[in-house]
């Protein structure tokens, strides 16, 4: 039996292995395979560099970020596994996991399985996706290739426009591209929109096709009420229509909140079930970086360390 | 007038600064001139290798790690001085910072203070600090130079006992110094205390002097009830006597906890007064790592995001 599993392999599990590795928990991760659509090292694998993880004054390829976090999980003890958890059953200790043909049982798990980003398929969405297309305003907003240039972004909620208005800061100018002929989002955040000159709403609209060769260059939008097209040179492309926690295989087995994020006691990574503790963007919809997914994982890692002495 | 003022350089006030640098708000960052006792840079600034923080694998010195922060923050945008803030009025908006013979003032500020772990005069106990002597079991215990060798931790309250029993994982056996003839600890943990076969409690006991001219080598302890003085080899000493935050400066304009820890409304960086933000260890007395603060000083930064907002 193990001591500690942790599910997930993005900054927050990498975090946990290594101060639960220190702490001769002896710990065992199940790093995933291409688990919520992208590889073992979470979101950050599909990110290019990444200039606000503290410590790295050059920046860092999102990729290198993991694998060094990776190997340091592995020098500190961490045993990897490259499986995918298909289904838990935590209604009696120990915990049992199961990933493909294997099951394991754990005193304690941490659940570091980060969320997804939900895209609109778009034709040529995929062979753009990170050279001006991205799903973060926060994270890449304040690239070189975003300033001073038009700027698309998708989404009509709070999200939608917190995101377009940030990026008014950099940008020459940027486009809100909704569905609708409404916002959906709140009343303060759509006086917001329409009151920022650098903002200009898409209504009735959807984009169908992102135009470039190496990088992103604009975009074909479509009337979905005139059927009309046009297409809006910009650098840059942002989904701002939300994230999807990765919490399937939990088969509704720890409380959540009403858009799915696993709850966590505040303060600490503690779910409803004692001695399985969640971190990083699966507990967190508000914060989502990289250093503060790390941190939570820490915060896993003292946490599981503490209820194992506590259990004895 | 300033957007934000960020308080304090050790890891939270670097990454409150990356971040609000490039989410162009100009902060401005007074480092402290050996305030709470310590360089520029906080507490890391004092210990040698450290190998948790995620991005490493091969360790970073605490001073290398600032100094890459630091930079950082320059890269971002981020305008610091080299002062120490002596007060502030945060009674009326702007909020009034007092620094030598400077005053600022700013719409929102972010308190990176830390804390400062308390210590014991010891004869040679400067000398040989971070040389075998340190206030972090969690940080330290793991590093080779520690393991199966005989321990001495210094204090007589539940993190004492707390710290003992996570270094009975790596020492050979851990001396506990306690200078009455009680454990101030809680039941439950003195029992754990009194039953771990590694811990020896060395009761009426007073460290005097550390022993070891490169490294340290063991202690000479008092009992304080019949003067004797008995050598003790030991490869660590560790204080566990508590840290104390550095918010003297505030002169009770945030509201604390018992202990002096500033208030933050969980899962944020929230003090009780809108537009002051705290992170990192001066609001955090749990985790005190490197990684959890910074991750904070991100939530920080992202918090005064949007409270300029909602303020416009």
């Amino acid at each position: 039996m193990e001591n500690v599993i942790i599910i997930g392999s993005g900054p927050a599990g990498h975090t946990a292995a290594i101060y639960t590795s220190r702490a001769n928990l002896n710990p065992l991760m199940l790093e995933g395979m291409f688990a919520g659509g992208v590889a073992a090292g979470g979101q950050l694998t599909t990110t290019t560099e990444i200039e606000n993880f503290p410590g790295f004054p050059e920046g860092i390829s999102g990729p290198e970020l993991m694998q060094t976090m990776r190997e340091q999980s592995v020098k500190c003890g961490c045993r990897i596994e490259t499986l995918t958890v298909d289904k838990v059953d935590f209604s009696a200790h120990p915990f049992k996991i199961f990933a493909g043909s294997q099951m394991y049982e754990s005193k304690t798990v941490i659940i570091a399985t980060g969320a997804t980003a939900k895209k609109i398929e778009i034709q040529n969405g995929d062979r753009l996706w990170q050279r001006g297309i991205s799903a973060c305003a926060v994270c890449d907003g304040a690239l070189p290739c975003f300033r001073n240039k038009p700027l698309i972004v998708i989404g009509g909620g709070d999200s939608a426009v917190e995101e377009a208005t940030y990026l008014t800061k950099f940008a020459a100018k940027v486009y809100l591209v909704v569905r609708r002929d409404v916002l959906r989002a709140s009343q303060v955040m759509r006086q917001r929109a329409l009151a920022n000159p650098k903002i200009e709403i898409l209504w009735n609209s959807n984009v169908t096709e992102a135009l470039g060769e190496k990088m992103f260059s604009g975009a074909v939008i479509l009337n979905n009420q005139t059927q009309a097209t046009r297409i809006v040179d910009a650098s840059g492309l942002f989904f701002a229509i939300g994230h999807a926690p990765n919490t399937a295989f939990l088969n509704g087995q720890l409380k959540t909140d009403e858009t799915g994020y696993i709850m966590t006691l505040p303060g600490t990574t503690q779910t409803n079930l004692p001695g399985v503790f969640a971190c990083g963007d699966v507990q967190d919809k508000k914060y989502r970086q990289a250093i503060t997914a790390a941190g939570s994982g820490c915060m896993a890692a003292l946490n599981v360390e503490q209820y194992l002495h506590e259990i004895g």
